[in-house]
């Protein structure tokens, strides 16, 4: 994880013990002067008091005779004090990171004191019941009422959340002391109570790019009132949050070399850049990436073959199952790995043929269509065969083709070519179990050295993890924001060539991949 | 008044008119962006925005076309969004001054646009009813439940004002944007809920000095939500908010020259500097000075005799009484005036004897104590002859004596006598009404040019309707509190050699005084 590789990061809440010189004739200052002075002293600066806590601090700091442990929260640039404790209580300081996804929502406890994140939790998205897709809320939101009950919704679900994992452990909601949330632009706006109407209407405006930072009694969650509640910016309709988040957790934007983080999810996100530069673009890549439209796509989940290896000289398969079952399904990295076997073990010619004259029980036909069947009924969680014709490889081949053309496209754009990228992260739900050999054997990822690729996982999480332990990734997402230059990319004739002559395996120009041999069989 | 001499000053609470490119495909950024943007490159910055106000700030801009009025208060060195309003609404910008006295609550309403004052109310503080001075409240106050009581009178007190003035007018609350309030040290604790105990507890530490900037929501005030508070600082236990708004209002924080502002009340606070230093003192001059102690003394109101003149020959008094009514006290301005005429009229000798061998129907006796009868019964409020007795001198002479060796002990501290001091203002409820001569002619003010006086009245509230008109003001504030030097006046021997020698008429030592002369009938 990024923030791990820098010792020097600190945490956005600190805990600061303050011996305070108690007044005397000779230094008259008010209590709440001597406190600011104290803490601005160690350098926690500039510090902002609010109005309403001042009776709070006096009376505790009194009370505790001038020695107490201050909690402080970093926020808008500025310290706030989040708590003040006895001078030797002791309590941990925890914050949460969440990565509000729009089918999953998924939760990191941290503590900030060690740097450690304590647990996670997933849970699905509450707002599923008014749209799979995200588009279908956002219309929902255009009534104020329906985007009260959308918040409402998040807010309860974060609030559960956060309550399941804190007893969990032990821990009481005034334990959370901050909150940093990554979502994409239309989920952030839900979650703030914003109007995203204008997010799917030419010119795509959100409400904001930037959010003010708040606190957690803002949005009445059930963490330390004053705890500090960051969501991070987004740089468009298309290019939210979570995407920022992803960044800061590749670290790319801090970069001297050239740099490329590709999110896939629905829609492939891209950010291509180092410290001086940052282009992003996004396109639809396909769901079947995500193991989604394939008949028997699935997400990662038990009952998923994640791993295939077919031998060459028998087409016979080996698959992996997520948990102790049988398959029900292929999620993204099995079918990337089906059809890059395929391929190699000549079922598949360069156009995505099934080769049906091949001589095999696995060679067959559903609905006239050629298939290969990867798990007989036999050995299936449902009895039937699990089995990948040749519409489902037509359609996995364009949404690898899509993805090619966009980092093809951006790299092109911005003036370099695939061999000027000195680092690849691949964040996403398959980002971290993707096999870059064979994502590169099928044309979907640029023939570079396989150690140039790096899965990130859950980057959106990651990112927010990072920020919780190292508050100079605050300015970081911002600078982020202001520099990142978006690219459109629209849909033109280069455009569809490039895609095209992607469709192939691996591709009509074999001289971009150089690395793959294309096996006789495949040729026809 | 201070403000107004500075054509340059630029309120606390401004209006801004945005004509906003909308946003289009070459322009996406988000609403909230574009209007932050729009503000600050308006020079209105840094800007500050609370997490709850943008859906509102979204929602007008776009109801209203990216055309519209913005209402913006400074605080805290930061400018905040007060309200969004459609471009060519019109409505007032107002904003209330508050003197928040011991015994007085003195509002004003202000128009920050036009800069003028629109209208003024006094109210008793309802308080008055828990301890007429400050310190019986300040014990009560030490229970919290106690406290909260104190506040919430203050705070409907407050309500009733701002809500008569505006209804008055025929505004709205709404209409109001900002408060500043002058008080005392514990008036100001008690307005915001703060524990005033520590006050008067050696080493006499308030809760704050200087307190946050909030809002009229943070109070539950009837002003617009987001109307920007603001409580003058204080430099310690004895010297408040009040006093520092004085020091606003006399401008002698600017002063090449120096300067000396007095505040006569039941204290005299003393503030002697420029714009390079300051030192300030404050003792017990009596509240003789204020129309109280003496029998027949009253404060400034309708019947109280205001002026006194009396004929040296027939040592017949006119008077002039406040209101077109009969007497039936005297407050300050008129005591000055009669101890002074009854001086050079040989009624009263140096030491303040009354002349019984003068030939007047008024030297009369009251219970063995020789008297002068100022106004006779028949022309008196209640019937009573109006006098004033040997003893109501003393007591005056008392006050005035200890106003002059404050004065004369903290000039002589900072190293300067007092023909160095150029411009000497005096505050208080009768300072603009104090006639100078008279006070020089009794010793009570040191023998200057009488133009160097200036009666500043109400200098708190001045100073409090200056800051609304004059932000600079606000930082004028805070470094007036970090640099004013204040001088513990111990009494010990010299000061009571001092006090003695200041108890004659003018002084025993005549050098002092060398314009009041001593008629021969004084001389005894």
């Amino acid at each position: 994880m990024f923030s791990s590789s820098r010792p020097d990061r600190r945490p956005m809440v600190e805990v600061l013990d303050l011996d305070i010189d108690p007044p005397h004739l000779g230094d008259n200052r008010g209590d709440l002067d001597r406190l600011e002075r104290a803490i601005t002293g160690k350098g926690f600066a500039p510090l902002r008091v609010h109005l309403s806590q001042v009776e709070e601090l006096v009376r505790r700091m009194r009370k505790n005779r001038f020695r107490v442990r201050i909690v402080l929260g970093y926020a808008s640039r500025q310290w706030e004090i989040v708590d003040i404790l006895p001078r030797f209580s002791w309590e941990p300081v925890l914050g949460f990171a969440v990565d509000l996804g729009t089918s999953t929502i998924v939760f990191c406890l941290v503590d900030l004191e060690k740097g450690e994140v304590i647990d996670r939790l997933s849970l699905p998205n509450p707002q599923l019941p008014y749209g799979e897709d995200i588009l279908s809320r956002i219309l929902y939101a255009g009534d104020a009422n329906n985007r009260k009950t959308l918040q409402q919704l998040l807010l309860d679900t974060l609030n559960a959340g956060f309550g399941s994992m804190l007893a969990r452990h032990g821990f009481s909601s005034g334990n959370a002391r901050a909150l940093v949330v990554a979502g994409n632009t239309a989920m952030s706006h839900f979650l703030l109570g914003l109007d995203p109407s204008n997010i799917c209407r030419e010119p795509y405006i959100p409400a904001a790019n930037h959010f003010p930072g708040g606190h957690a009694l803002d949005l009445r969650l059930d963490l330390h009132p004053r705890a500090v509640l960051y969501v991070f910016p987004n740089v468009g309709a298309y290019f939210g949050g979570d995407l920022i988040a992803g960044v800061l957790a590749s670290g790319l934007h801090r970069s001297s070399e050239v740099q490329m983080l590709v999110d896939v999810g629905t829609n492939a996100e891209v950010i291509l850049g180092n410290r001086d530069w940052l282009v992003a673009c996004a396109g639809a890549a396909g769901p079947a990436l995500e193991g989604g439209v394939v008949e028997r796509g699935m997400m990662a989940a038990e009952g998923a073959i994640d791993r295939v290896r077919i031998d060459a000289s028998t087409i016979e398969p080996s698959c992996h199952v997520l948990g102790d079952v049988k398959p029900s399904g292929i999620c993204g990295s099995g079918l990337i790995d089906l059809v890059a076997e395929m391929f190699y073990a000549g079922i598949l010619t360069v156009q995505g043929r099934i080769n049906t004259a091949l001589d095999s029980r696995r060679i067959t036909k559903q609905g006239g269509v050629p298939a290969y069947v990867l798990v007989f009924g036999s050995e299936t969680a449902d009895g039937a065969d699990l089995l990948v014709s040749e519409l489902d490889v037509g359609i996995f081949l364009k949404s690898k083709a899509a993805m090619y053309t966009i980092l093809a496209v951006i790299t092109r754009k911005v003036g370099i070519d695939f061999t000027g990228i000195r680092k690849f992260y691949i964040a996403g739900t398959f980002g971290n179990v993707i096999d870059p050999a064979m994502a590169i054997r099928i044309g979907m990822l640029p023939d570079l050295p396989v150690e140039t690729y790096s899965g990130l996982g859950n980057a959106s999480l990651k990112g927010a993890v990072s920020t919780l332990l190292d508050r100079s990734l605050l300015d970081d997402a911002e600078k982020v924001c202001n520099r990142i230059a978006y690219v459109e990319l629209n849909v033109n004739m280069e455009l569809m060539n490039e895609f095209r002559a992607a469709l192939f395996l691996p591709h009509t120009d074999s001289r971009l991949f150089p690395s793959v041999r294309i096996p006789g069989k495949a040729r026809i």
